[in-house]
């Protein structure tokens, strides 16, 4: 923080790099004794599954703790079967438990529990040893008597009757000694090792324990962490639609959810409004009776004051604001609660302080706050190692710029297209959830790094498993409402199959898959000169390249405007119409080509079209901004204006085809894809939404034959 | 099953391969429709994180579902900027939200809901637009009135007063328009995808599911298992030392947590004796009240023919034996439970039945069953994929000889050793749970293999994240339970690091480091010429290699007997002696060279010493044998003699050393444990044990210095 860098001055005015705020509240929280492994607790075997070993366990007794047969046969000395022979079988006179021979022993009942379970069957005597050559029936798991040393198994004997009446069998082989019998303390001997401390408990732990006589295990106790909402705009799901200038509160419920999958257990609060003395209050309360205080600030940039302002009048203030994007207004400090007093001896050990987390407002930088500090600290209070995400390594499809000062977490997506792992970043803001529900992964740039150019190698920090990044047929390309029901019926009908999808218009789709970055695109591309679509673009984004185009949809497009279309919009020349203002499709985009297409026919020139310059990505966005009062009109399809309630004016019907490369139409990977353009009820969904037409849906051309 | 192959028909006679026992439950299931995705229930969405979504899911609402600004600051028409310029600011008149300037309008109250938070706040009046130029204050999050596009940040604008009284801000540079705004549907946009079906809910889906209006979700009901315990053998863990023929029951402790871990809600089940009448009855309980039922075989071989008389008497026996090992006596099948009547018509629909699988007696066998059977089974009822088990390749160190009949599930453990991973199989039967508990993996060998030689490259199916094995320091070589105190201190101390110990004996140890499979081995071994310990085995074994050779202990051998010694040992001539039957240790123990030496010096032929030829592979397993009766001592240390409570007659001390190679006696992975011996409450743990010296521990020798 010296003066004499201009740079970083201008970076770290206010925020520290995270590895220092990490160093500064780890030595507060060792300072205030809220640092290391946490309380244990002592849980039953049923309940443990998944905790985590607070001390080594050391078995209490031996596994098996007798020397048990390991097959149904008979009991003997191993000794006396010494010349046995299938021309020369031996005979061993069958002797019950006691040692005593018996004209009528049978072969399963000799020597065993009685049928009733339960631990007070009574001890037998201990029998004297029988004469030699003597057996003794025995089932798999019960006790060898005391003079046997083997089993010999029943199929390799043959029951025979003595003269004198007794019961005697015939073996026609010799046995080893210790032949088929599990010997006392084979699986685990009293006094072993079972298990060390900080394992997390696993279920064939869970019989490890118990076999070598643990009813219950001594735990960490998971820690209570209370999250805690604030906002006066903010209001709850469950109350329905918010008004204006409300937003749904959402933002606790993915903090709590990441506590629970951490170990943790988290206590929700209501919201709390920006008021400084209310949230003081929750603040006081849920730092009394938990472990860790996450307070959520509200989306208003003074927000964050109100819990600089709360943490500073409660306890200790360590950290107000941390070098790191998405999510820089991250508090760190520990909240007083009280003192603490050694029960035995009535003495006062020291000041509780339990830490507290200010947590950003905006959804992404909440939830990778979540990762970033909550996440490590849970890992730590219970003995853990903080897991480390699965990673890959892959080329940047798109440049990313990062500011210097700052530790960035780029989500991204990636793509597997043959050998080649493609990661694009997802440009969208803090405030956008579903980017992080989207991301494949987080692509992290260190501070001092200004970021990475396009064709860089960047390692991904993935959110699935990697083998499912493979499992992902990857569109780029034009969106439409068809492709989202495709991505359903996939996921429904085959196990693990995603479709993952990116809109980015039709142009850009023949872009990507120029650079080997999709297995198909959608397009929808009108060529002025011929009037035909997709063909003659094809042919110059992929030149000589063997291209499947696979029809999709037959669709209308046409002005989407407001219910009982107020400004009379009727055909394309109303563009240009001084008291319109349009919401336009960014460059690239079919919907565009064909706008420019009209407008060109018509000699409109777009400076005369009011809104042109105004640009969304997809058809729903463009229904959206009409909807919002914030345009007039926009080019679009029929589904999406009807999403919206809004009004259509069609103007012209469009196919919309699946452009894929030879290679990537022949490949397992799509074939469900395909195999659903031909599957009635996908067919029925589609045609169901209006302005679509499946008539030609799955026929087929090709560009350049292989 | 044709009799035309003799080897097919020996190993067919029973049991039917594992691809055929799925065909035929699987069909089953199909026909009773019990087979595909699972009923649904609605839970509100702070119960959902883990849950599969059962139905695709839409937004409902756009998020935001306003023009939202996206920083504090004032919202104004972004044509009225244009010319402004730090020479030439232009002045906008402050108006609230009903468009209206005033002289005393604040910054941070105009036009934003009331501070008390909740869905009741008032929908504000449509307001007119205001004369050019006008701005209005805004805050992150909060509407744009109607009439503007852009906001600019607070920080960019000067607060002016005008003459006539009236608020105003200066600009020094337009703004382009939608600057700082958050589009309406910039987020999610009313009627789009958000989530397919059949995904797993992770914390932020939560949150888009929340963000675009729902407060609940549909999911699969988690499907409801019935574990049922038999054998009249068992006790419960709780119940305390079980007697004599007795073993604790933990099957059921095992499967339920796999059950649940599998998304599950288990349901266990009392002991149930052996009788077909019980077993009958809480079969037609359970199957009565849950989606899957689990019957656990005792460890009798006769207790599977139970499973089966009930299955069948109760519904259909599908699968008697299946050709896998361990494991081969699974049973599937159907349980009847009664007619199912369409409760709109009141009309029969057919007749409802429930799987039922019996699960071997053996521990192994039925956590392997759990996974083999149980978990596909739950996944496809949840709309989930088969868990894939991450994989390795690595190197086998020891021949595996497999039944070709059987698909074969080999447990391992994998040592990286440098860029070496060795692949060892416990060779340990299905009775052993601390084989599983120990196995860092499975190795299938298919039907039709007999196995694979030492030195094949084999595909591991983990139980670990691979990246884990790294983090495992690999000893081979002799036992001492000061290993499994180093093993605890490890664990205890440094997150993720584990000791990995197999106990081949010390001679095993040096060969296993020969082969460059571990990274140290325990070593105590006599060299009869000159006295001294290991020196000379090393230069055998390990010729030409730098080697660290460093103390871990002193301690004492001796006879291990029975309490009161009541053969009363004294020295080692009592080992010829004709009453006294002796446990021996295996060949390239230290102990048993320290034995042969002894022997040898007095003269006493192996031969001559009863129970020479019975092996055990650790000391405790050899005390265990003294403890159990079924020898009269054995040569060991005092720990394991105190540890089963026998006496212990002292005969010769001697020194346990780790032998290290150099490479890696410097590496990272080694230091904490090198560390360790010399901390204090390390060594103080270790002298607790009886016959254990610290003095020298961590003293250094170096043989072959490079």
């Amino acid at each position: 923080m010296s003066g004499d860098n201009s740079i970083q001055r201008k970076f770290y005015l206010e925020d520290i790099p995270l590895d220092e705020a990490w160093a500064a509240f780890r030595a507060a929280l060792s300072e205030a004794g809220r640092w290391g492994p946490f309380d244990t607790e002592r849980v039953p075997l049923s309940a443990a599954n998944g905790r985590v070993t607070a001390a080594a366990v050391w078995a209490r007794l031996s596994s098996p703790h007798y020397h048990a047969s390991a097959m149904d046969g008979y009991a003997l000395r191993a000794e006396d079967t010494v010349g046995a022979m299938e021309s020369a079988p031996l005979r061993f006179v069958l002797v019950d438990a006691g040692g005593h021979s018996s004209a009528d022993s049978t072969t399963s009942d000799v020597g065993m529990p009685t049928e009733h379970g339960g631990a007070s069957a009574p001890r037998l005597p201990r029998p004297s040893a029988p004469p030699p050559p003597s057996a003794q029936a025995v089932n798999t798991g019960h006790p060898l008597p005391p003079w046997a040393n083997a089993v010999v198994m029943i199929e390799h004997v043959q029951p025979v009757a003595l003269p004198d009446g007794r019961a005697a069998i015939e073996i026609r082989a010799a046995v080893p000694p210790w032949n088929h019998v599990r010997s006392m303390g084979e699986d685990m001997v009293a006094t072993e090792l079972v298990l060390p401390a900080n394992h997390r408990l696993r279920p064939v732990d869970l019989g490890a324990l118990a076999g070598s006589g643990h009813a219950t295990v001594s735990v960490y106790r998971r820690p209570r962490v209370a999250v805690i909402p604030t906002g006066s705009e903010l209001v709850p799901a469950e109350a329905g639609e918010p008004g204006p200038g409300r937003m749904i509160e959402y933002n606790s419920l993915v903090l709590a959810a990441q506590v629970e999958g951490w170990g943790g257990v988290a206590t929700r609060w209501p919201i709390v409004p920006d008021n400084l003395e209310a949230i003081r209050a929750a603040v006081r309360e849920a730092a009394a009776g938990h472990d860790l205080v996450l307070l959520n600030a509200g989306s208003s940039a003074g927000s964050e004051d109100y819990t600089a302002h709360v943490v500073e009048s409660l306890g200790r203030l360590l950290v107000h604001g941390v070098a790191i994007r998405p999510g820089h207004p991250v508090i760190l400090g520990l909240i007083a609660r009280g003192t603490a007093t050694n029960d035995k001896q009535q003495t006062t050990t020291g000041e509780l302080f339990t830490p507290i987390i200010g947590v950003p407002g905006y959804p992404v930088s909440a939830a990778l706050t979540g990762e970033i500090f909550v996440e490590p600290l849970l890992a730590r209070w219970q003995g853990q190692p903080v897991w480390r995400p699965p990673t890959l390594q892959g080329v940047l499809s798109r440049k990313v710029v990062s500011h210097t000062g700052d530790d960035d977490y780029v989500r991204v997506v990636v793509g597997q297209v043959g050998e080649r792992l493609t990661v694009t970043p997802i440009s969208r803001g803090a405030g956008v959830i579903t980017s992080l529900v989207r991301a494949d992964g987080i692509v992290r740039i260190p501070r001092f790094s200004e970021g990475e150019d396009a064709g860089a190698t960047v390692t991904v920090h993935l959110y699935r498993d990697p083998r499912d990044i493979a499992r992902a047929i990857v569109a780029i390309g034009s969106h439409d409402l068809t492709l989202d029901l495709l991505a359903q019926f996939l996921a429904e009908r085959y196990e693990g199959l995603r479709l993952s999808s990116a809109n980015v218009g039709s142009l850009g789709g023949l872009v990507a898959l120029r650079r080997g970055e999709a297995h198909l695109a959608g397009s929808h591309l009108l060529d002025p000169q011929t009037g035909e679509y997709n063909t003659s673009y094809v042919q110059r984004y992929l030149p000589g390249q063997s291209v499947k185009l696979v029809m999709l949809v037959g669709r209308e497009q046409g002005w989407m405007v407001p219910p009982g279309n107020p400004k009379g919009l009727r055909g394309w020349a109303d563009a240009a119409r001084a008291d319109v203002r349009l919401v336009n499709r960014q460059r690239g985009a079919g919907t565009r080509v064909l706008l420019d297409y009209e407008l060109s026919r018509l000699g409109i020139e777009p400076a005369a079209v009011r809104g042109y310059e105004r640009e969304e990505y997809t058809h729903l966005a463009v229904a959206a901004a009409v909807a919002s009062g914030a345009a007039d009109a926009g080019l679009g399809i029929q589904a999406a204006a009807r999403a919206l309630k809004l009004d259509f004016v069609p103007l012209a019907h469009e196919p919309y085809e699946l452009i894929i490369p030879v290679e990537h139409y022949e490949s397992e990977l799509l074939r469900p894809l395909l195999d659903l353009l031909s599957d009635d009820s996908f067919r029925a969904a589609v045609a169901a939404m209006p302005g679509y037409d499946t008539a030609a849906m799955g026929q087929v051309r090709t560009v350049n034959p292989s």
